[in-house]
């Protein structure tokens, strides 16, 4: 086993990535890196996030999957510029796909950016896409002991979203247990606790948001 | 980007595979490899089926993950053999992985093995263990789009459970879309709908099972 080509693929991602990042930054763009398990609710997050953002906070959305425009088209929907990238297997966006996808984005127009990954709370860590913010997601049927078992993405993240919290009676989650996993691998990360379906606590994330996208635009 | 040196990987695996899977005949023991995403409940689904089973039928568990030892502890408080993997960030688990842990079980005295597989619903398809039978779990909080979204891994199954039947009402699943999408990549692949939690429709997969364990010996 030769371990030297994968460097070089990181390597080369790493090249493109600084590229994406620099482009970002000339158009004021802050981006985000959406991570989650496949049915964490991503796309659903990005929606109430957008609809709790002012008007004057234009998003645009580049949507990853393996294969199908079945998120995409919900973003469509409602207007929000977009762009599918069908990985076609690959189980994580790298950053040449992003660049790829970049110039069918009306860049000069939009001042967030999300960039909903593939689901997969494992092989997207690993691939730097130039984003500013790394949001990892989590779900509430998924089971509270998802930072135990996968802390490497979560040890990865600016910023943490445990979401569907209206159910965390029916699937006795346990907050405290997730939280403490959590905290031995990145301590002190804001921590949001939502449901993107009943919208309720979405106004104290888009406030950290909007926060994050103002000193990123004064840098 | 050089090609070969992951085909010479995935060729060092399929001659570990084919190892395994000698081992695995040579004791009349069928093999499970169970893939998922992470928190559809593949560890509760393990310990309903053996729950299910009749007591002359031996079950034996791998525990694959990234980090932790939480599934393998929730196996062994029933007293079943269980051996845990820590793949120390993989995202998958491979044949020599599997090799590595067949001598810590007590392979003469089982009839079946469960092999967890880290929570992934895509690369763990593309690395082949050498066990019989492929079971993909999907669970109902995820959504019923997974087939459409994820057809690879899908596609790969000898048999696909839909898990936590008991959310479909609180969660609005679509059993019949998610259907036709599986139809669409898997043609008539045994399916069954159960609840790990509540026990429902259980006994329809251990009597599928049992027979394909029958089936497994006489050959």
């Amino acid at each position: 086993m030769k371990i030297p080509v994968v460097t070089e693929i990181l390597n080369a991602n790493a090249v493109v990535a600084e590229k994406n990042r620099t482009t970002f930054i000339e158009h004021a763009l802050l981006t985000l890196n959406l991570m989650a398990s496949p049915g964490a609710g991503k796309t659903s997050f990005i929606l109430a996030t957008v609809k709790g953002l002012p008007k004057t906070v234009r998003p645009g959305v580049i949507e990853g999957d393996i294969a199908s425009s079945i998120d995409a088209d919900l973003i469509a929907a409602k207007g929000i510029p977009v762009v599918q990238i069908n990985t076609g297997g690959n189980c994580h966006l790298d950053a040449p796909m992003i660049k790829t996808a970049l110039p069918h984005l009306p860049l000069a127009e939009l001042d967030l950016l999300f960039i909903e990954n593939v689901g997969n709370l494992v092989c997207p860590a690993a691939f730097d896409l130039g984003a500013k913010i790394a949001v990892v997601i989590a779900s509430v049927p998924e089971g509270h002991d998802k930072p135990y078992k996968y802390p490497g993405i979560f040890a990865c993240a600016d910023v943490v979203i445990l979401n569907k919290a209206d159910m965390i009676k029916p699937f006795a989650f346990d907050v405290d247990y997730f939280l403490r996993g959590l905290e031995m691998v990145n301590p002190n990360v804001p921590f949001f606790v939502v449901s993107s379906c009943t919208g309720s606590n979405i106004e104290a994330w888009v406030a950290w948001l909007l926060e994050a996208q103002q000193n990123f635009v004064r840098e």
